[in-house]
This record gives structure tokens, sequence and C-alpha cells, in this order.
């Protein structure tokens, strides 16, 4: 869409943040504007994003940026993108853990990332309405999500068993918020709670959705 | 807001939603405004609610209807306040009924609620964004699902049973949304697995939620 422009890295940049009047590349230039828009939505509804304030951080015109992200939704669309793969990378567990020690690690990641920056995580789970490339990134994320725990307890998961562990996912997203309100327990009592759910729900759903005529489990 | 004015309702107006230019009292008005309003969310995002469809239907002029509702927000606020409602009295279930078939019958109340309006259900359960007025009404009706299902397993809920019980119902329109995309089971596996989750997971985290040393349980 950007025509044969470099694909060369800013060559230097130590890719200051600040106000830069510098010519960057444009993989180096749609990299910090979007860096400029996850620290906005770290700390404000995704839907309140000033284009201004992050122009004038790079020291760049709305002109530039809208050659790069052709709207506003564009590029807050490319903002949550980058969102949604720091929380897959935040919950990426040692797969040379034990099993346990694995569901246990990825909930406190899980629950440690929407604590410190719940409107990033409100923007990827919770602010599609009806934006379709808002509503795939969610998507994409949440399946990303569901696929890592069901690869844990099937070769090959049944329907069941990928609904329930979707259900599992909303239900530790939405524990974490109601708790983050008041904090009416302890956190590890909210782990507790999430982790048992886990570990009662999941491997009956698994036995729950397996055909009863089925000769093999293993996809 | 509307001063001194009538409360008597419309005599004699069959409640027509066709066009219709006779004077309402401002109750029936309202009613009659609302009722329009929940006829589009059943069949379209309410964020593209049309004003211009809902005035044209009641055979008024758009000045009327911001007489009643100060903005279009408030209009959809008063029309998701009123698809609440529906769904709370539809998933209102005979308090006569044995523990496990109330249960049973919340849930298939509560599916076919989110199966028959998908649109109605989005706007209640997923659309506030950071619209104060929304969140409310979302909290509102989430609080009151929570509290009859608490109200059932405990007269004094934890925190924590509260925590899970909410997390419970987000795990049942989780689960309900993903299913009616493409229905990878049937209805009554979908159905089991709810009922399979609640009565594992909420039974067990009364127990975690409750105090070690506390001398009663009632409250």
């Amino acid at each position: 869409m950007l025509g044969a422009v470099t694909t060369s890295r800013a060559r230097g940049s130590d890719a200051g943040d600040g106000p830069t009047h510098k010519r960057l590349a444009p993989d180096a230039r749609r990299a910090q504007l979007v860096r400029l828009g996850l620290q906005q939505i770290r700390s404000r509804p995704f839907d309140q994003v000033l284009i201004d304030d992050v122009t004038e951080a790079a020291g760049i015109s709305k002109g530039l940026l809208f050659h790069y992200f052709p709207s506003k939704r564009d590029f807050l669309a490319a903002v949550i993108r980058a969102a949604a793969a720091e929380l897959l990378a935040a919950t990426q567990v040692d797969p040379e853990q034990p099993q346990a020690d694995r569901l246990r690690a990825g909930l406190r990641a899980y629950i440690a990332y929407i604590e410190q920056q719940p409107s990033s995580y409100i923007a990827i789970a919770r602010g599609a309405g009806s934006d379709e490339q808002l509503l795939e990134i969610f998507e994409d994320t949440r399946s990303t999500i569901v696929e890592r725990i069901t690869a844990q307890l099937d070769a090959d998961p049944s329907p069941v068993l990928r609904l329930a562990t979707r259900g599992w996912v909303a239900m530790v997203e939405e524990a974490t918020f109601k708790w983050l309100e008041d904090r009416p327990c302890g956190r590890d009592e909210l782990i507790e709670m999430l982790e048992m759910a886990a570990l009662l729900v999941l491997p009956r759903a698994r036995t729950l959705g397996a055909a009863p005529d089925a000769d093999a489990s293993a996809g």
C-alpha cells in the first residue's frame, strides 16, 4: 500500500519517543507511532487516544501519521494488535515446567497483565464493538490462548473442551476485573479459585465432549 | 425534569407502534419510543440504531424525541435498560422448582435470550465501552444475576463465591456466543457442560471463600 519504499531499519536512531524531527525509515516510523499509542492506551480508554499527542511526541505532522495509517481506526487497530502481542508474550510460560505449574504461572501472568494495564486489556478484550478489525484481533488473541491451553489437555481437543476453555478464560477475565475493583479477597484466593475451576471443569469437559463411539483420541 | 405533566396512561391507545400522530401522555410516549428502540436493537448493533426510523415509526419529530431523551446516548441507555429488564424477567425461574431444575431452567432461558436476540444481549453485556450509564446498566444486571445464584447457595455468600459466580456467568456468555457462531456441538452438550461447571465450581468456591475461623455461615 505504501509502494516500493525502502524496508531497511532506521540506522543509528535510538528509537527516541521524545520529540524528534529525524527522518525515520517507514518501518521504524510505524513502530515508533505504535509504541506511542501503546503508551497512551496503558493509561486511558483506547477510544480516547489523542492523535495530537502521538504526533507531537513523535515530532511529526498528523498528515504523516495518516500517511502510515489511513484512519484513526486503523492506527488504533495497529496499537491494539501490538497490545495483544504483548499479552500473548507475557502469558507464554516455559514449556519445560510441569503442567500444574504452567497453569498457575499462566494465570498469574494473565492476571498481572490485566492488573498492570487494565485499559490495554479492555481494548483487546472488550473494545471491539462492531469494528471488524478489532473483532479479528480479539478473536485471534483469544483463540491463541484457548489453543495453548487445550493443547496441554488433548492432542485433538473436542468442540466442548474448546468451548469450556474459552468460557474459563472469560471467567478469569471477569473475576479479575471484579476483583480489581475492590479486592474483596486476597490475590492468592483469586488465583486458587480460578485454578480450581480449570482443574475441575476442563478435564470433565474433555470427557463430555468425546464422541462415545470414537476409537481414538489422539489427533 | 418534564415538569408537572399528567401521568395518566394514554387512554384508548392500543399501543400502536406504527405511524400515528396521536397525542400520547409523556409516560406512554416514552414507553412507545423505548419499545421501538428495543425492536431496533434486536436486529442491529445498538450503536447503529437509527433515530429517524424510531421517530418515523412513532409519527413524531426528532425534536420531540429529544424532548423526552436529552441525547441519543440517553435514549439508547433507556432502550438498553429495558432490554436488561427483559433479560432479567426471561431468566427468572420458578422458586418452587427444585434447586437443580432451577439451575438448568435458568441456563436454558439465558442461552435462549442470547440466541434469540444476540444484538440486544451484546448491547447489555458488551456495549458499554467507557459510557457511565451503560456501565451502570451492565453492572446492575450482572449483579442481580449473581445475587440470584449465590442466594441459592449461601445465605451470606463470601467474596470468593461471588467472584466465582460472576466468572461462571461470563463463562456462560462467552461459551454461548462462541457456540452460536457455528454450533460445534449440540445445545444439550453446551448446557450440560455449563451446568457441570456450576455444580463443580460454585460449591467448592463457597468453601474456599469461607474464613477458617468464622463461627457462623448464615447471614
